[in-house]
């Protein structure tokens, strides 16, 4: 295992201090707890957006915990559901009176926990509501999940459901428009290498000198096919034929396109993949309204990944064009 | 070799495209050239800012072409200088009439192609300044290098000598501040493993599984150590030791850092690596103004990560601060 840590079991601990001192004035670290929130919450009568997940995923989610995108993202250990109560504690962190919504990657772990958290803040009179993202069309179920995995698409969630709470929406409305931005994003990746989790100090699954894996998941759950290595038009056009059957597009359609590195996957790779997004859509003559190119939700040191298209209206355009000013997500 | 690509010798031509298609409202590429400019270049009246390399090294330097930074990312052959005919296209696109100052690492191959560029422009009439980034303190002279190696601190210089050039600073100011960034600024890396270059297809050293190199360069050039792998808060106190005694600092002295992630390091470890930066600068009463963290001049694959520490006064930080809007550097 060659890694840039200290002790496996303090890498979260390490990794939120870390980001803490680097981003003062975008976020604090809760006392006692590894949730990070915006350094000015709660804010009184702005809907409180939470999302977490396992760590290992960064920068999500704390890092796009700032105006314009989420309240707080509550880091649970590497691959690993964050518990009940650090998500109370960021419910109650960030509540500004006007409610809290639970922003949850479709993993079964994380969906019991952040429903059970719910709870616990309802009985303290806090009003809550969740959505639920599962924007992988790889596989229905998997290691983790029943029905679909909630992957990079997220991150199109938090900034829309953001940009509405940022601009005075209800918990009802900001609730809506996360299930408008999930019922039209739809996600895919592949591997050409695995990564470790710290703990353990070995690869989650193995991969021949030749090989990749398509549809994976984000924690290394198996995908739906292993293959030769394959040119990246090759891999581009089998991801985008899988998401773009997915639901219906005609031409004169407008999308947003996120390529998501996995994290050891050079930018320049990914700027060769987005190449070919763009000629297929073009051939489709659906138009691209905005680009999104980087690691936004990656899988440790993980070569390899994903693309996401997000299927937009006028709606879902003006709030995707806000502005946001968080670590790892600005916009102007 | 696990890349995805289409074919090694068409890598920087696809990336190019890929990149314009992603951010057409801020960089176009000059037709039949590897170069990229800003969409609204040549800016009259404003200085011209080129800076470029190998490629491999992404988002260096095309990526930091727009608004506040750059006007035109020269791109050679992965590792390779741009040839002195691309660089004075890109000096000739940019002109705005108020000259053009080229910022060059210090690689001989760049230093002379660079120079020989800005005699071509000068022979046309364009008045040209240089200047040439060494901010690497591992080692005098190297494999592609007399003197000191340019490394992620030449972001630096983007940053601050273009904040002069968007307020209006004439092309000898901008070069007297980009030179006062040079002489402040100081990094050192480190790699867990090499990269490879495509067209090679295969790594540019070898590691074995439980070492590390210290002090390598961004094109795997030998370092000053090659060593058992240690922990994060070891390499960084090593690093940090040779970087904060190459320039006097004193207690009350201001910082910008930048932890540079190489191509295949974890968001995760770079935070933790700033966790233990933050603790030395805190020891020794130095105070972190901002603080960068992700990949901004990579090495293909590598896994790895460099520090950069930028000592800074006033006028300096007025300049660091002011807003950038570029693919890959945002600031509000």
């Amino acid at each position: 295992m060659k890694k840039l840590i200290n002790n496996p079991e303090h890498v979260v601990e390490e990794m939120l201090e870390g980001m803490v001192a680097a981003f003062p004035g975008y976020v604090r670290k809760l006392e006692g707890f590894n949730v990070i929130v915006r350094a000015d919450a709660p804010i009184k009568g702005k809907v409180g957006l939470v999302s977490g997940g396992g760590s290992g995923h960064e920068p999500s989610h704390a890092g796009f915990v700032g105006k314009g995108m989420l309240d707080a993202g509550v880091a649970g250990a590497v691959f690993t559901s964050p518990t009940p109560d650090q998500i109370f504690e960021a419910v109650k962190a960030v509540d500004g009176g006007a409610g809290v919504l639970l922003i949850i990657k479709n993993y079964t772990g994380d969906v019991m926990n952040f429903e059970m958290a719910g709870e616990m803040a309802e009985m303290e009179g806090i009003k809550v509501a969740k959505v639920v993202v599962n924007d992988d069309v790889a596989v229905e179920n998997s290691t983790y999940t029943t029905g679909r995995r909630g992957i990079a698409g997220t991150v199109f969630v938090h900034k829309i459901a953001g940009a509405k709470a940022q601009a005075g929406g209800t918990l009802e409305e900001v609730k809506t428009v996360a299930e408008k931005v999930i019922a039209n994003v739809r996600s895919m990746g592949m591997a050409l290498t695995p990564c470790v989790v710290p703990a353990a100090g070995k690869p989650t699954f193995t991969l021949a000198e030749d090989e990749m894996e398509i549809g994976m998941g984000i924690h290394g759950e198996p995908g739906t096919m292993r293959t030769k290595i394959m040119k990246a038009d090759e891999i581009v056009e089998h991801l985008m034929s899988k998401i773009l059957t997915d639901l219906p597009y005609k031409p004169g359609d407008e999308v947003a396109v996120m390529i998501n590195g996995l994290g050891a996957t050079p930018i320049m790779e990914q700027f060769i993949m987005n190449n070919k997004v763009n000629k297929i859509l073009k051939e489709k003559g659906i138009k691209v309204h905005r680009t999104y190119i980087g690691e936004y939700m990656t899988s440790l040191e993980m070569a390899g990944a994903s693309i996401t298209l997000l299927k937009l209206d006028e709606e879902l355009k003006n709030l995707l064009d806000a502005p946001a000013d968080t670590p790892a997500f600005r916009q102007f």
